[in-house]
């Protein structure tokens, strides 16, 4: 099976109002793969000649939409555009699990959409918190890749769009913390050495190495947040470094000062990890040993279990502490075990006990074939 | 291999000063084994002519310790006697762990020794509490053959050997709660389904059942002990049911009324898994399959966890949940995986962190090969 082949993710008929969901992009792995999970670009856009976000009404909202369908449709006839107002919330909780599109764009009242191709990799939101937000996504550290395909794709758009743009300013966002390039650079790094936790693993602490990462980040004006936002202990040792600065700077300055901060977290993570395998060896294999246990025979088990066991689990196939599954297929998991896939999967809802026991089930069925 | 051979369980060479262990009796299963795990009757006896033990000085103490030296080997050429002063500390500690003496004969500055035959299920130990303490195991529920066994070694030795006796009080002791008959009569009970909590699991509470337990046998002059003699939780769900009455009641009466206290307990804890398998199952389930995972894979274990988990294991191959291993083996590897018989097995003595690395090994091992 290649590699983000969906057929094995999804080889149930997920019943009436399906939609084709994309490639699992996250299933491949890129540069650097053994600490950086993947990286992400995005741009913050408006169409002049419509109120902004805040102060369209829905009459409005329905024109911009309906105009911004017609647009992303001519441009890129691979963008396959879906009115999410018009989908049911499971559908919409998928695209969100695959970063398709925002938690606030799930759950938002006004006309919106989402436009993405088959690959994943791109997407367009319309009626976010700007009228567009153009993503691009790359597993691994590709960020060069990434501002060619993002810039390719903006200049489409411009082609046919008049966007809010002031000379002195940049483009101009609903807010201003976006104004400017509008660019966000974020970069997704596994930090489980660097985050290794005295009092639940025994040994020495890496909260001060944590601390260390948040300060370099600071006087770079960058920010480092944990999986779901969370800006001290992340949830299985996932962290995202992106910059919070869009006025001032271009946007290669941008992408360098980001790229900079993750080659020094590089870095410092890969000592880490030497460190622990040479002073707590028979600890760090415990650890990796008892998630891959767990992961391949627990009846029920929480998102949260899963991801912490998902993340020792990395560890150890990148240390080479164990070999009986690859990155890609963990990092696939990361997301096919969350909520919205497997009611997706299940064609209707599932409450939290029913998922457990799912969720376990679909990561040993992952585990064993592999 | 045939059960009991302690072949596979002493694969080294135990170095100098070995002792031949006698065969893992646990390792086999008796009558009720879904909830029995092994029966045992103990006589204190003492010898007319010698002090009590309190009252023996070291002189004294060596004379009575020659004696029955000489009179045990003419009585039964099987029993190998072991002058426990004269052993090494990780011997006396195995032969704790296969409850060949007692905690108080492992360390006791007094001359003292203990016979064992080849099989384990008997046991004569010299000047603990009392001159003789006379013992006999069982795997399962087997009190009518531990009594034929126990009487004949009885009446062989008191063929011999003059006991200290009283027409109106029965066998005289050294700790008057054994006067009478001398007799201790205990069945070592698992009751995961009764002591099933809801803190730790999710399920309805087993509190009220061991309550109710703990009454019965009081109403009955019996007492309900943990593993370790703990009153309130047990270790690995592992009770302890015996009579503290040895006066006033004959043997028949004591091994009647412990019989109908476990048949009672043995009933409960029965309904209890069933009920446990209707209205839990993915709990159970999840339950024991954690443990396998566990136990099949982990780097460091201490021996509470491992017994924890071995417990988990017993009930879901009991209730056919799991098939791969059999009750002897886990019942087996409950005495070798504890710090005398892994220390004994390395040859010399063991760091704590080392032992649990040795007792992940040692249980990884006995798994896969089952």
């Amino acid at each position: 099976m290649a590699p983000g082949d969906q057929s094995s993710l999804f080889p149930m008929d997920p019943g009436p109002g399906a939609f084709d969901l994309p490639a699992l992009w996250l299933e491949r792995t890129g540069p650097e793969r053994d600490v950086v999970v993947s990286s992400r670009m995005r741009l913050a856009r408006n169409v002049d000649g419509f109120h902004f976000k805040p102060k369209l009404d829905p009459g409005e909202g329905q024109r911009l939409e309906t105009y911004l369908h017609t647009v992303l449709g001519e441009i890129d006839p691979a963008l396959r555009y879906h009115a999410l107002h018009e989908l049911p919330e499971h559908h919409r909780e998928v695209m969100f699990e695959r970063h398709l599109v925002s938690r606030e764009h799930v759950s938002d009242e006004q006309p919106r959409a989402v436009a993405f191709d088959r690959t994943g990799t791109t997407s367009v939101m319309v009626n976010e918190e700007d009228h567009l937000r153009i993503q691009v996504f790359s597993p691994g550290l590709d960020l060069d890749e990434l501002q060619g395909r993002v810039r390719e794709l903006d200049a489409r758009i411009a082609s046919r769009v008049a966007y809010c743009f002031d000379e002195r300013f940049g483009y101009i966002t609903a807010c201003p913390t976006n104004t400017g390039t509008g660019l966000r650079v974020s970069v997704m790094l596994h930090l489980p050495a660097l985050a290794f936790r005295p009092e639940v693993r025994g040994a020495r602490g890496g909260e001060r190495d944590i601390v260390r990462m948040h300060n370099a980040a600071q006087q770079l004006g960058l920010t480092v947040r944990g999986l779901f936002g969370e800006s001290s202990r992340a949830e299985g040792d996932f962290f995202q470094i992106s910059n919070q600065v869009t006025l001032g700077r271009t946007a290669e300055q941008t992408v360098h000062d980001v790229h900079e901060l993750v080659q020094l977290v590089l870095d410092w993570e890969r000592r880490s990890r030497e460190t622990h395998l040479k002073t707590n060896r028979h600890r760090l294999e415990d650890h990796v040993w008892r998630a891959w246990a767990l992961l391949g025979h627990a009846r029920r088990m929480s998102s949260g279990e899963a991801l912490a066991h998902l993340s020792a689990l990395r560890l150890g196939v990148c240390l080479g502490i164990i070999d009986r599954v690859d990155v890609g297929t963990l990092q696939g998991l990361m997301v096919t075990m969350r909520p919205g896939h497997l009611q997706h999967l299940a064609g209707r809802e599932l409450t939290p006990e029913e998922r457990d026991v799912v969720r376990a089930a679909r990561i040993r069925d992952a585990l064993s074939s592999t």
